[in-house]
C-alpha cells in the first residue's frame, strides 16, 4: 500500500551517514503512522482483515514528508474556487486540508477546505475506491493536509454547507501531506461561529480570547480573520499607494534609538554596553527627512509602548502609518491630505475588499461603516460645546477622556451621519512640546486627532521647526535638552515648516470592521501579559 | 520694511498670557533677526545708509515663523521643474533653498534649489528692486529656506551651473522663510562631488563619512542622496507590487519577542520585570502564518542583530525584505519566484528610476548592475569547484568566506556576465536547525544564497514542517526545546511544506548601485558605535 511512502524506502539506500539516518528514521515513523492508521481503519472494519484485498492499493495512504526530492511537474493543481471551471474534464489535483469528513457505510464525504473556500468530497466504494481507502480517509484527522485527484462534477442540488454550491469532487486519490494532531485544541468550526447577540448564555460553544490567541495558527484559519488580514494588508497597500501618487516618498527610520522626550513609555535596550531605548514614535527621524528635503515622506512599521495598559484598544507593539509633509503656509494643508487619504482608504477597502468585509459581517455583526465624501472637521471647542450639551462637565483645555471620547463619537454620528472625523485645535497642555502653538489663541495648538466610530486612530500636529522657539517649548516643559541636541539641530540649517501624524493600523482595521477588541487586527498581538505566540 | 514680519506686531495684541508671550518673543527675535540683516547689508554698502529712501520696502525680509495664521491660497506656488512652462507667462511664487549666491556689483545671482533642482535668479537694482534688497539678498545665508515672488524667463545662453539651464527667474520679492545658520557644518557642493579615482589625494574638499553621518540632514540634501533614498523607496515599492500581484499578503511579525533559536546577536529588552528580545529574524511568525494557511506572505519591516560587526556591510538594524511562501513538491518553486521577484525588482530600477541612477552615477562612478532575463542559478558545489580551478582550497560542506564570496563572484561574473546569482545547496552544518536536509546528500540542505556583485544579499531555504523532525534537528543542534514549544506546536495541526527568504533591502540598493558602504543605503545608519542620529 501507499505508492508515494514506498519511494522512502526505495530510495533510503541513496542517503548516508548522520543526515541519513534521521530521514530514514523521519521515513521510518512515516510509514508506522500509515500502518496504525491503516491498521485502525482495517480494524474498524469487520469484513477488511488484514488479508483481505486491496484494489485501491497505491491509491491513498500517507505520503513521506515532502522533502523536495521530486518536482512532480507533471501534476496540475486546480484551487476550489477554480474548480467550476474544470467540471466533466476529466482529473485534476487538489490541495487543502480537511475540514469535516462524514463516514456514511460504503461512503465517505469530507469537506476540503482551501483558506476560506470550501468543496463536498465524495469517495464511495467502486472498482477503483477500496472499503479500505474509504476507511482510511474516513480516519484522517481534521486539519491535516491532503492531495487528491478528483473529477469535478455538477450536483443538482445546491451543498449549502461548502462555498463551491455547484461542484462537488469525486476522489480517485487521497494522499496526507501532512497530518494533523487528531485532538484539537479548539475546532475551526468553533471559532467561526457568529456571535449572535440573542445567544449571550446559549448552547453553543465559544472559544475564548485566550485559547485563540493561544492556538492563534489556528485561529487564524477562520473565514474572519483570513478576510481581516487579508483586509489589513489593504490597508497598507493604499494607504502607500494613495501617497505615492500623491508626491510622498517611503522612508525606514531607526527603532533602537537615543530617547527623544521625556515620557515613561520606553522599551529599554541593551546597547552593547549602554541603555538605549525602542521608539515610541517615529516624529524625530520623519522631520529629519523633512529637513533633508524629502519633502513628503511615509513610513510604515513597528511602533512600541511600555504601557501596563489593559484595554481593547492597547499593544506593547503596533504598526505605524507614518506620514510627515512640508506645507507652504497653512498646516491644514497637511491636514486635508490626510483626512483625505483615509477617506480614499475607507474607498478602497469598500469597492475592493467587499468579500472580506462579508466575511467578518458573518461572524462578527456590525453596521458598515458610514464616511462622509468630505471628511468632517470640527474644532475642539465645538466638540466640548457638543458634550456640554449633552450634560458632560469639561474644562475648555482639558483633554478628551475615553467616555467623552466614545460619547462626542456618538453625538457626532447622530448629527452629522458620519463614523469619522477630526477634531482640530487641541489644547496645548494636552501635547507634546514641539507642538506648534495655535498663533490665535495659545491655550490651543495646531494639533489634532481622528476618530472612527468615536475612538482616536490618529494623533497629528505642526510641529516647530523653528530650533529657538523648540528650545523654549521643550524648557517650558521640562524635557531635558541634552538629549535632543540632533533633533534640535536638524532645524538649524533651514526647515521648511511642516505637519505629520502617527495612524494606528490595527485601529483603523478594528474600527473600520467593527471589531471590539485589537487583538483581533493584530496577527500576533503582544501586550503586557502575552509575548507568545 | 518687510510686509510679512510686521504682521506679527499687528496681530500680537490678540495674543494673551504664557503662550502668546512665547510666540510675541519669537516674532521679536525674527524681527531683530530682520533688521540686524538689513542693518548687515546696509553696513555694506556706502550709498545706503540707515535713512536712505527704500523704494523695494515691503518686498524682502525675514518672514515670521510661519505658524498657519493665514492660508495664503492666493499664491500659486511653481516647482523648479515645471517653471519652463511658465516662461512670459508673468509672475509665480517658488519655495526653495539658497543654494548658492553670487553678488556683482547692482546685481546678485541666487541659485534656488528644491530637492535635485535649481535655478538661477536674477536681482538687479531697479525701479522695483532696491540696493539694500540686493545686498539683504546676497547675505542670506546658504541652505535657507526663501520665498521668491519672479518672472520665469528665457535666457540665450545655457546655465550650466543649474539643472534649468535655460530659464531663470527675474525675482520682484524674497523673504526668508527659515534661515540656516550662516556657517555649516558641510558645504553641500563638497558633499556632492564626483569620486574621481585619479584625484585621490587631490585638491578638493571631501567630506569623510562620520563628518556626514553626523550631520544627516544636510547630508541627504545632496542629489545623490536623494537619489539613493528615492530609488530604495522603489525596491520597496517593486517587491510589494509584484508579491501582491502574484498572490501574496502582506504581515507584520512582532519585533519584541521571547528568543527563537540559540544564537548570540539578540538584543535584551525589559519588557516589564522579564527580558525580552529583539527579533534577529522574522522567520518563526512568517511560518506561523503559513501554518494559518495565509499561504504566501511577505513583511517588510525593522530587523536586529547585536552584532559588534564594524564592516561595510553590517548594521544593527536593517530592513528586511522577507517572504514565505507554501509549495507542492519541490522548494525550487519558491526559489524561482524569489530569483523572479529581484529580476523584476532589477528590471523596475532600470525602467523607472534611470534619472535617480544618474544622479548617484554622477557621483559614485560604477559600472551599470548586469543581470540576465532567466537567473543563473549554480549549485553549492559547483562554486566550490570554481574557486578551486582558481587555485582556493575549501572544504566541501564549509561556508563560503567573504573572500571566497567576493572571489567567486567575481568568476561568476567573469564566466556568465551577471552581477545576480544564486548559489543552492549550502551545507547543512552552516545552516540553521529548521532548515530542511537535501533529500540526496545529508551533507547539505535546501538552501540557498543570492548575491549582488559577489556579496550576499539573502539567504532561503525550505523549512522543516514536520513537528517531529524538527525536534530531532533542534536536539542535533542542541537548540534549547522548551522555548520553542510554540514554533514547534505550530507545525502539529497541518503544515504544507514551504520555503522561505530574508533579503537585506539596504544591501541590494547598495549592491545595486555598486556603492561601497551600507552606510549610504540607510538613512539614518545605527551601528555598534552610531545611535546618532
Amino acid at each position: 500500500m501507499v505508492e508515494e511512502k514506498k519511494n522512502v524506502s526505495a530510495n533510503g539506500d541513496q542517503f548516508s551517514k548522520k543526515g541519513a539516518k534521521k530521514a530514514a528514521k523521519a521515513a521510518k515513523k512515516a510509514e508506522q503512522k500509515a500502518e496504525s492508521a491503516a491498521a485502525a481503519s482495517a480494524g474498524n472494519d469487520g469484513e477488511a482483515g488484514d488479508n483481505a484485498v486491496d484494489h485501491a492499493q497505491g491509491r491513498y495512504g500517507l505520503s513521506e514528508m515532502i522533502q523536495s526530492k521530486d518536482k512532480r511537474s507533471e501534476r496540475i493543481f486546480v484551487t476550489v474556487p477554480e474548480l467550476v471551471n474544470h467540471v466533466d474534464k476529466g482529473l485534476v489535483w487538489v490541495r487543502g486540508r480537511v475540514h469535516t469528513s462524514r463516514a456514511k457505510g460504503k461512503q465517505c464525504f469530507p469537506i476540503l477546505r482551501q483558506q476560506s473556500s470550501t468543496i463536498q468530497c465524495i469517495l464511495a466504494v467502486n472498482d477503483i475506491i477500496s472499503k479500505q481507502m474509504v476507511k482510511f480517509t474516513g480516519n484522517i484527522p481534521k486539519e491535516s493536509i491532503i492531495d487528491i485527484q478528483a473529477k469535478p462534477v455538477s450536483v443538482p442540488n445546491k451543498i449549502e454547507s461548502c462555498t463551491e454550491q455547484t461542484v462537488e469532487l469525486c476522489v480517485e486519490q487521497v494522499f496526507v501531506i501532512s497530518q494533523a494532531k487528531s485532538q484539537l485544541p479548539l475546532q475551526i468550526e468553533d471559532a467561526s461561529r457568529p456571535l449572535n447577540p440573542d445567544d449571550a448564555g446559549g448552547l453553543n460553544i465559544r472559544v475564548n480570547q485566550d485559547t485563540r490567541l493561544n492556538n492563534r495558527v489556528l485561529d487564524l484559519r477562520t473565514p474572519a480573520n483570513q478576510a481581516i488580514f487579508r483586509l489589513e494588508a489593504g490597508v497598507c497597500r493604499l494607504f502607500r499607494d494613495i501617497l505615492t501618487e500623491n508626491g510622498f516618498t517611503e522612508i525606514h527610520t531607526p527603532k533602537i534609538q537615543l530617547p527623544d522626550e521625556g515620557g515613561e513609555y520606553f522599551f529599554t535596550v541593551n546597547y552593547f554596553k549602554e541603555t538605549a531605548y525602542l521608539a515610541v514614535s517615529q516624529y524625530i527621524h520623519r522631520q529629519m527627512a523633512i529637513a533633508a528635503d524629502f519633502e513628503k515622506v511615509f513610513t510604515v512599521g513597528a511602533v512600541f509602548r511600555a504601557e501596563d495598559s489593559h484595554t481593547h484598544r492597547h499593544l506593547i507593539e503596533f504598526v505605524g502609518l507614518d506620514l510627515e509633509m512640508t506645507f507652504k503656509y497653512h498646516y491644514h494643508e497637511v491636514l486635508h491630505t490626510i483626512s483625505n487619504t483615509l477617506t480614499a482608504i475607507f474607498k478602497g477597502l469598500r469597492d475592493q475588499y467587499s468579500r472580506e468585509i462579508e466575511a467578518v459581517g458573518q461572524q462578527y455583526k456590525v453596521e458598515p461603516f458610514k464616511f462622509l465624501e468630505k471628511p468632517l472637521i470640527l474644532q475642539f471647542t465645538e466638540g466640548i460645546a457638543m458634550l456640554r450639551e449633552a450634560g458632560i462637565e469639561t474644562g475648555d483645555d482639558e483633554d478628551l477622556s475615553l467616555p467623552n471620547e466614545k460619547l462626542l463619537g456618538r453625538l457626532v454620528k447622530a448629527k452629522y451621519d458620519t463614523d469619522f472625523y477630526i477634531l482640530d485645535k487641541f489644547p496645548l497642555s494636552a501635547r507634546p512640546f514641539y507642538t506648534m502653538p495655535d498663533p490665535d489663541n495659545p491655550k490651543y495648538s495646531n494639533s489634532f486627532d481622528m476618530f472612527m466610530r468615536g475612538e482616536e486612530i490618529s494623533s497629528g500636529a505642526q510641529r516647530i521647526h523653528d530650533p529657538e522657539y523648540l528650545i523654549e517649548r521643550a524648557k517650558h516643559d521640562a524635557v531635558e535638552l541634552t538629549k535632543l541636541a540632533a533633533y534640535i539641530d536638524a532645524f538649524r540649517y533651514g526647515c521648511s515648516p511642516h505637519a505629520g501624524c502617527s495612524i494606528g493600523m490595527e485601529r483603523v482595521v478594528m474600527f473600520y470592521l467593527g471589531l471590539n477588541n485589537i487583538r483581533k487586527t493584530s496577527m500576533f498581538p503582544h501586550d503586557p501579559k502575552r509575548l507568545m505566540p
